[in-house]
């Protein structure tokens, strides 16, 4: 089959590689139907450690489901499925906390053996538990909002399921990305009464402002930082929800924190160490969070809410591409030409 | 007056000052009926700059009033009071979110022109929104328990609070201080199923028993780390209250935090960066919460747990010097002969 590898910044490659096989009797066979490139991708894409190996991309996807290990129990050949971004087995005590992405028999697409999502198909690990069925019949203008469900969505949803979002709150977004703007959606979902979104891509913003951002804040740094606390009386965002990973966005986050707010995180840090003291968080009682979105935690009721038109996340994807293009669509997401890109084997 | 003063490490001193005076008409002055040395005193007791000036010391105390300024409602002269160690106005939107030590029209004792409690009188700003009264004719072997709410044992409260303790969760407390065990007991209060407490002077960690602990691990760094995972069947702890304010008690905390559990401090920082990111906090969805703890949100049922016999947290004070001995007390804390030492004018 045809599958994606990166070898090092800005290359990606689609190549031949042999079929997924089962390997465990947890596993499954899952033909893609759609997927997609993810903001995170691109991080190795600026900076990962050129490899003769090349790693397998991917980890978005809706699919049908090919072969079944002999352990896998509710799910059979033919069932239509989404997968979140990682896998877990869904009945440990770490998944029953909610915390699946934590799960100690879980994993990640295109790691430890298992293959991207960027591809034909794809081996599930802890397939019972990762995988949810969604109708064979679905109308098919819904496909993208189901697939934002993989990762994306539900990662705006958990910054802002883990920000403790709830009515009456003032919530600021940092980043008008694809995660970004589905924290918008989210956080009006929740019932925020306030939302600031801090991007300055007109083109996003717009979006956002239709998701429910009442504010948007061009500015960045120390100036994006007096806006937000002008448009808040001086006393700061209850929460904010940084959505993309960088310092100079923590910077602005822990600086726009309301006395005792939260701050939570889903752009996955590309730095491990950070101001957390007397001047940063611990003075004023701020608290963080965040991290790898549990998205199996979220998938049914979500699925729910996209089945019967109450959100349509699927409205970030703004490109598609077929898998042997796949590279263009890291390029277009890159260079900020496109929002997200949906991948069709 | 007689008062305490800093000028470096090691170096305390009493030395004669003006008497306090009321400067702002929202002022009051109080006589020191009973004051304390904080562990938090012996961070620049350990490492401050060497000052000719001379920082005021103190900031728990018990007192009577003395005086009020035009604009203090609820006080009188002859009342005895028992104040937070932060002063704050109690009305405004910060401090009704309950987080107080963030008040803008509040501060610190010590700072900014206000003297310390070390000392035989002090002004306290905001005097309404700080000072709560506690009946004049309270038996006396209950003051040093109503000592301990001025700081101590609500800083404990916080950390627990912070950390949302609750039937049900195991709690690991870093740190057999005087803040650390009152943690202990917070958390018992809170109804805490299992109460793990790191620290290794036995004479402390048998009263952290006596307060709910229902294991004590001596071990510190990788070792005490692998102590509490094996005593959490390897999931960790669900939440883990940091009493010590030392970069190696930050790092006990994230290795044994269970995923998606909750790292609350209540030690001053004495680090402004510390890991956040994936290898640490991100990865398993930990939180990380607390700073100064907000006494006067805790203040009233506190009062009235110590009146009516419910908490007993002065027993963390086991010596008492006069004010003319406080370097006495000083050093017998940072020598860890004594836990906490109270201290009469």
């Amino acid at each position: 089959m045809r599958a994606t590898f990166m070898y090092g910044p800005g290359d990606v490659r689609v190549e031949n590689v042999s079929d997924p096989r089962i390997v465990e009797p947890t596993d499954a066979i899952v033909r893609i139907s759609l997927a997609c490139v993810c903001g995170s991708d691109l991080h190795p894409y600026h900076s990962m450690d050129t490899t003769d190996e090349g790693v397998p991309m991917g980890h978005e996807f809706l699919g049908v489901v090919e072969e079944t290990g002999p352990e896998v129990r509710g799910l059979k050949r033919g069932d239509f499925v989404v997968s979140p971004f990682a896998y877990a087995d869904n009945t440990c005590p770490i998944c029953r906390d909610g915390f699946h992405t934590a799960c100690p028999h879980g994993g990640w697409y295109g790691a430890g053996g298992v293959g991207g999502a960027q591809a034909e198909a794809v081996r599930v690990p802890q397939a019972a538990g990762t995988l949810v069925k969604i109708p064979a019949d679905v109308d098919k203008a819904l496909l993208p909002s189901l697939l934002a469900l993989s990762d994306v969505y539900l990662t705006g949803y958990h910054a802002a399921h883990m920000g403790r979002v709830e009515a009456g709150r003032t919530v600021t977004v940092i980043g008008d990305g694809a995660v970004g703007l589905s924290a918008v959606l989210a956080s009006r979902r929740m019932g925020a009464e306030r939302i600031i979104l801090m991007g300055r891509h007109t083109s996003r913003t717009d979006l956002g402002r239709e998701w429910g951002a009442t504010d948007v804040v061009a500015e960045r740094g120390e100036e994006g930082i007096a806006k937000v606390m002008d448009l808040t009386g001086g006393e700061g965002s209850h929460v904010v929800l940084e959505a993309v990973g960088l310092m100079p966005a923590y910077e602005q986050a822990y600086g726009i924190v309301r006395p005792g707010g939260i701050i939570s995180r889903v752009g996955v840090p590309q730095y491990e160490e950070a101001p957390v003291g007397f001047g940063s968080l611990f003075g004023k009682n701020a608290r963080l969070a965040g991290g790898p979105a549990p998205v199996r935690a979220y998938l049914e009721p979500a699925i729910a809410d996209v089945l019967e038109g109450r959100i349509d996340p699927g409205r970030v994807f703004d490109a598609e591409v077929s898998l042997e293009r796949v590279a263009d669509a890291y390029q277009a997401m890159d260079e900020r030409t496109k929002l997200k890109v949906a991948v069709r084997p």
